[in-house]
């Protein structure tokens, strides 16, 4: 099958800029607009609003594969860090600043957007990990289970404060499309990864099975991330309209057209990544010759 | 790159009774619940109505490829001639009747929403002309543009009847999420159609710059269904979410059971598309080849 040919680094720049720019709108929203993030709060708001953060990290950011995983698992104790932050109430983390002076950056004023794009612009979106990442097969195998790992963990945390959210106000759970198509996407993602992992990692199928497996692994895997892009986007839409219904923001505010403009780039990042996959794909050393072996 | 292995008549098989099942449920949903279609009412949500059904049917069912373009085109004149008489309050259409008498059907009573299913039953995404219809690579690609035309034309009609019942009503035009994704949508497909013609039919490219484009063309035009089965889904869940706001409906209805439903089966059938367009590039006489000639 021909596919567009675009040089593999362009692309990944390019991702990486809109990984970047999500993450910053979609901060700016919850903390600049919405009044920030807490686990523990009298203002419920505040917990929702962990929700969209977790779930653009957990399953649009993250499910891909990371370049540098040990980059990701800091990036997951810095998010972990930042909500006990927010849940304590405390305006500085001195634990965070900390970690952050090892690893070379000078931290003397930091703000939730700043430090955490700073964190996510060394994600690589983990589908793309056997591309992006250097070393042996088992090497990229594990830095591709384990970030999706973390994706889901994320998105879990995320579901929960959803669930949290709604329980404390006394609203409805599941009712919504959105709702149905998040936990479609949560329970195909945790069937993927438990596959996958009994079948590519530990104890290992036959080769044969892994032969049959990889194809349909490999095309649920980008149609659990598209799935994921949709439920974001259904996400954003459902918040913005309670906001505009309730005439919280108006239809044209600066409010509206930046969670318009998240949206758009969502999907944007979702084209460009699933491009990204069919390039690696379809390059040296691609994911289904090495997989399976 | 390997894909899934699945038997394309197979896959076409659940694509076709998915389709229907949508055609049914968004059918069911405008007519049985919202009250029925009309182009021109004193009952603006009729004007609507015919959004969705628009919409659904060009964007989502007609976008891939007609196998039985004659089929296609009857639907199309079907579609237009069920409009004008809803327009007119015409309780039956003796044109129809006689249309379809000429087709060997008898229709002594006919509904809304038996007819149209029976229509689209007939059609195949047009995105999978190529595998489908059979004949000369040039009446492939006939029906490939010709298909995809009816498909926007559909769509801008749809678009019309959302833009007058904003109109109408006074509600602000293009301020949602939902309204940016479509119309970017449609932006995109135009301007996919325009460059296929040019290069593809008349007056066509050179072999270079046909072979250039022709994965660009499919990678698009997959994003771009990809896009409107997103957008699909937003305009679903925005259309509830005010119901329920409302409170025209409830959180656990019928209706709303119905809706959510809808979304959750076009996001799979955009599933089985894609991969129905998958398995087709990778067979024998894949498009690339084909088509650059």
């Amino acid at each position: 099958m021909a596919v567009p040919v675009i040089k593999f680094p362009t692309l990944m720049m390019l991702v990486r800029l809109m990984g970047v720019t999500v993450a910053a709108l979609v901060l700016t929203w919850t903390v600049h607009y919405r009044g920030g993030l807490a686990l523990v709060s009298d203002n419920k708001d505040l917990i929702f609003n962990v929700h969209p953060v977790l779930m653009a990290i957990g399953l649009v950011l993250l499910n891909g594969e990371g370049k540098y995983p040990f980059c990701a698992l800091l990036a997951l104790v810095l998010c972990v860090c930042r909500c006990v932050e927010w849940a304590l109430k405390m305006p500085e983390s001195e634990l965070l600043l900390v970690m952050f002076e090892s690893w070379g950056f000078k931290c003397c004023q930091w703000h939730e957007m700043n430090l955490s794009c700073l964190v996510i612009y060394e994600f690589e979106p983990a589908m793309l990990a056997y591309k992006t990442v250097s070393g042996t097969k088992s090497f990229k195998k594990l830095v591709h289970l384990t970030l999706q790992c973390l994706a889901l963990c994320l998105s879990l945390i995320g579901l929960w404060a959803a669930l949290k959210f709604h329980n404390d106000k006394g609203i409805d759970n599941f009712y919504s499309l959105h709702s149905w198509l998040g936990l479609a996407c949560l329970i195909l993602f945790a069937i993927q990864w438990a596959a996958g992992f009994v079948t590519f990692w530990y104890p290992g199928g036959s080769r044969n099975s892994r032969a049959t497996l990889l194809p349909w692994h490999v095309f649920f895997g980008v149609y659990i991330y598209a799935l994921a892009v949709v439920t974001a986007t259904t996400g954003i839409l459902e918040k913005a309209t309670f906001l505009q219904t309730n005439k919280v923001i108006s239809h044209y505010s600066a409010e509206a057209l930046l969670v318009n403009s998240l949206g758009i780039l969502i999907i944007v990042l979702g084209g460009f990544v699933v491009l990204a996959t069919i390039t690696s794909l379809n390059s040296k050393g691609d994911i289904p010759r090495n997989a399976t072996e």
